[in-house]
């Protein structure tokens, strides 16, 4: 436990967390953490205004909750915040270039930074620019929608797990689990970043794309026999990609992912928000990293390839860019 | 030429014409034939009240139109028709259903029925119902949109391929397009009508289901390298499915095709402007009919199996149909 990374929560002092990032995921857990009594810092671009005067509402089907202003440390600017132990970054991934400039400024020696962002390369991207060994990957398995700014609407699940970017310190990922975990935030330390991302990316995959490009919910696409057979076809491109990597991944993970799903009633992923508001989408990170890194490792992902190439048209158009 | 479905044309009579299905399609050529000075019957549904009053106005790249009332046949109720020489069928497939309804209170003992419509298998179901003799299929490659009722706009091509379903009497097809092109209808008479169908399929295929399922004009599909690669690929598949069939189409069609859609600009085709307005689309004749035949006789579609896939789950959560 020598390192300068040990977990701030080990040595019983109370770890500063900012929050970069409050969309549904930022503002959801950060709510949590404040509701567990700890010291968090938001950093807001265009929910600021009115959460400054509203506070935070969170409907959750794991307990309701009411932040007025008084209880919540907010921010416009960056470097208003204090320096933090943890950055928990929950931006959408086409905002990464953002990340020296949001995260830079928080920095001490000893800070650790938490992505619990979308698809592959988040990691890699902060390790090159804060350096690997402070960097610890988040996967969240949850259903949350922020309604209006300020108001967040949780549904379904709400796991997050967790593991070292480069393994350093087993200690410290149990001991931010244990501090999610008394916050009401189920979270498991685990090893394997890579399986957790592809097991994640098995879901994303399929379903945001598809929610996004056809602008249905997830119980609209499971409601159609021919959609829940393309939503198995593309989850088997992605487990073979998975394998090829080094990954394997549990043969019965389509049926519980299709089981979960349900579970999740009519459910509008971010991609399909993002698409019907006509907003750039997460789909470099979702679909484009995955799938070059499948296909180099020589996987055959046709179908993926389609949704790639489907859907980087649409963003060509609405937000002009390629 | 003794047979009794001897072209009315051929006869030095004037044939009478009905238009069964006025969008685009029927309502542009329809029009260009009452320019030509032919005896044309027009059944209206959702236009009918429209064009009564002030005609059928048709903004076309060959020469615009003002088609005054009086000029016009034009009926709500097929039974107040006369019968026909020639039925012309330009329902959406989506409507096939009403072909006995339709088609049956214009019929002789010598009437040819002429289908324009998209995809395979109208002028097998016209044929189960009528006898197979009186079919004509039509393959119309032409950039036309019913803009509102009674007023078309024609921006670019504009070709019909016509062929005998069951070839009896090749003077007739002849004599048919002979007709249409004194009425400025570009018209072939060609003899190998499945061959038209799958090289207007080549298009229909990529272009209806991707514009649609996108919202994305042509040009816009073909602005990015991406989706006409994808574009490219559903081709090859289409090919390769009417090779299997026995037709064997050019290998530069796919760049013959994308070439004509260069030309055509910023065109939407009907299944983009159905899924915008959440109508059914024709997606069962241009793609469903297509998969079965060329699936049935071993060719391998992939990428059409999940544009196919895609459609029908928006088509059931528009439409409530499976």
């Amino acid at each position: 436990m020598g390192s300068v990374y040990n977990s701030v929560g080990s040595t019983n002092t109370r770890p500063v967390i900012a929050i970069i990032g409050c969309g549904a995921i930022g503002s959801y857990y950060g709510a949590r953490l404040v509701q567990g009594g700890h010291d968090v810092h938001f950093l807001m671009k265009s929910d600021f205004a009115t959460v400054r005067s509203h506070g935070l509402t969170v409907s959750s089907c794991n307990g309701d909750l009411q932040l007025p202003p008084s209880s919540l440390n907010i921010y416009s600017d960056v470097n208003a915040m204090p320096c933090a132990d943890w950055i928990i970054i929950a931006l959408k991934t086409t905002s990464n270039h953002f990340y020296h400039k949001l995260v830079s400024p928080l920095l001490k020696a000893n800070t650790i930074v938490i992505t619990l962002q979308n698809g592959l390369k988040n990691e890699e991207q902060l390790g090159h620019l804060f350096g690997a060994e402070r960097v610890i990957g988040g996967v969240a398995f949850i259903c949350v929608n922020r309604i209006t700014p300020g108001v967040i609407n949780h549904t379904a699940h709400g796991l997050i797990r967790i593991a070292d970017f480069c393994p350093i310190d087993n200690c410290r990922v149990q001991d931010i689990a244990a501090v999610f975990t008394s916050s009401n935030i189920p979270c498991e330390a685990v090893e394997d970043l890579a399986r957790c991302r592809w097991e994640k990316l098995v879901w994303n995959i399929p379903f945001n794309a598809l929610t996004g490009i056809l602008r249905l919910t997830t119980d609209e696409l499971l409601s159609n026999a021919n959609t829940e057979r393309l939503i198995r076809d593309l989850m088997s491109e992605v487990i073979e990609a998975a394998k090829r990597l080094g990954v394997i991944l549990d043969s019965d993970l389509p049926d519980r992912s299709i089981q979960h799903t349900r579970q999740m009633d009519s459910f509008r992923t971010s991609m399909q928000i993002d698409m019907e508001r006509g907003k750039p989408t997460e789909y470099e990170s979702i679909l484009g990293w995955p799938l070059c890194a499948g296909t180099k490792a020589g996987a055959s992902m046709p179908l993926v390839t389609m949704l790639y190439r489907m859907i980087s048209a649409r963003e060509q158009a609405i937000n002009g860019v390629d």
